[in-house]
């Protein structure tokens, strides 16, 4: 591992965007939404993934004009676009200023993006909208990807299924991102080519055997990813589940049903301002006090206080923005080779 | 267990709260929504619930008068109210219709509900709008409260959270209700009545050992429960229930920091309408496209094919309103004994 300046990586990013016809603004966002990845410690959603990104580009298949984003319908609150595969941290971008906006109004506001690219880390998106005292959701699955069995199946149906959510206190804000499954796509592909075992035993075979093997994921017929709650309480990780199906590929008319092959996402953002509600000020009270609770109760483990979410993150933020961020041998790896491929020279 | 007949039922309920002041409107509103949660099978949650609230409407703690229910904010798309602990089905009911209302004109509608009674069973609440095409979604916590530890903790700070979203398809509704944690307080206790042990070791006793002993959450200081996740994910289960936190109690400004003492409820509910979105013809398409590849996953265990959350409900809904509701013994005693405490004759 070696530290790479935070400025420099993002500047070598928005380069390469934009040496593959992204505009400075879609070639900006992307290059801070995946830095922001890895700022927050999400190496396996950060700076790693352009490389793909930028490989879509070249096929065809990922789209760097904003014009691509397409209104379908649009009410003062609500906003249904079809994005073509633009990228996607340019769409989200996009559908949280809409929503931000009309919940400044009216309280909350909603967009569904459906056929967009990938879009990356969603703890990336919040602190943005947080700071300004509102707070964001985002929820969104892959309708390409079948990775998740429903509970009680051995078949892949679904995909993680992640939703995010920034609460704002008065301190820093509290950053939600968290998967219905127990692990995730990339943390089975990391472990595979680490040639590593899982930590847990959380993944089927094919014969719905429990397994920590990444390989058992890979198999004909494929294993699968157990829902949130494993074998004993798995129902409830594959009804959230199944609740991010609904507001993601379902609230916008495109999903499995219409078999897409590329990388996409189907996403659904939401921003609800407090003031229209119990006012700001009596929000963060509310929410410091849990903090504090929270906080304040007995360790399990001793030495191991509790942590409220997205507060290590918010941490290694801080120290990797002065230090540089230690970025892992196969993400640097990455950005190395996109850069040779899109013909710049990598400082790193 | 003896079948009773719903209708007859729903009469007794009915007019027990009528004879403790509640106007026709709102007794049967409480009425159908407690009947609503056995006839799902939900016995914790349905008619066994009336002798407590009828309690606390003699001891002056819950209220029947519809005029208790005081807005405090409101956009065309949010509002925010303020109960005064009147009975929370018919505050639900409420704020559904004023959030059903404006998803119809602008694709969503919120409100939060703080200071509200006790509201019963979520998923009681979904069918009555997902016949209408739309897709509601509920959160509740109980600021006065705390059976559930933040993950890495020992002490219990906050509820179970749970949230309800009911998603229309072509034939039958998807129905889901689930808490944040891996049990219920309603299943603790239930439990520890039946002098029975808990089928799954989640709880945390008061020194951070699992246990399946319900007397082990009784003791001083209090054991508690497990986020939903358990010991290696419970992460997860953490980061939902603090999401719950914050659109219940930390959106109405009204929670844990008030140390309320009495039974209540802070509640968020939101109505979406596909209609504004991707079109609820397509909605249903995706979603009974996801129903049928979730039921036509190979089965885990031989005989027990995948089930949609709800659905298992709905079919014993089916059931009970032709044969009657075979109500447990703990649940007809309640009942019989709340007659007797209204003076009224118990069919049953």
């Amino acid at each position: 591992m070696s530290a790479v300046d935070a400025k420099a990586l993002h500047g070598l990013i928005q380069q390469l965007f934009e040496r593959h016809g992204a505009s400075d603004k879609v070639a900006s966002t992307v290059a801070r939404v995946l830095l922001e990845g890895d700022l927050l410690g999400h190496h396996t959603h950060g700076v790693k993934l352009a490389q793909g990104y930028l490989k879509d580009i070249r096929a065809g298949h990922a789209r760097v004009d904003p014009a691509a984003l397409e209104t379908v319908r649009q009410t003062p609150v609500a906003a249904q676009y079809d994005a073509n595969y633009l990228l996607g941290p340019y769409c989200v971008e996009h559908a949280l200023a809409f929503a931000a906006n009309a919940a400044k109004t009216f309280g909350i506001g909603i967009a569904n993006i459906r056929r967009s690219h990938h879009i990356a880390c969603l703890a990336a998106y919040l602190q943005p909208v947080t700071k300004h005292g509102l707070m964001p959701i985002i929820y969104t699955s892959d309708p390409a990807v079948a990775s998740v069995a429903p509970f009680g199946g051995l078949d892949p149906v679904y995909t993680p299924n992640p939703l995010a959510i920034g609460i704002p206190t008065s301190q820093q804000p509290i950053l939600i991102d968290v998967s219905m499954s127990n692990i995730t796509n990339g943390l089975v592909n990391k472990t595979r080519a680490a040639g590593e075992q899982l930590e847990h035993a959380t993944l089927l075979d094919n014969k719905g055997q429990l397994s920590r093997d990444p390989e058992a994921f890979f198999t004909d017929p494929p294993g699968s990813i157990l829902p949130l709650g494993g074998l004993e309480f798995g129902h409830k990780g594959f009804a959230l589940g199944t609740m991010v199906e609904a507001l993601t590929a379902g609230l916008g008319g495109f999903g499995r049903r219409d078999q897409p092959e590329g990388w996409g996402a189907a996403v659904c953002v939401m921003v609800l301002d407090p003031e229209h509600f119990g006012g700001l000020q009596a929000f963060e009270g509310e929410m410091d006090h849990f903090v504090s609770r929270c906080r304040s109760s007995r360790e399990r483990i001793s030495g191991q206080p509790v942590r409220l979410p997205g507060h290590a993150g918010l941490a290694r933020r801080e120290r990797y923005l002065t230090e540089g961020i230690p970025l892992p041998a196969d993400v640097l790896a990455a950005v190395r080779s996109a850069a040779a491929d899109g013909g710049l020279d990598c400082p790193f």
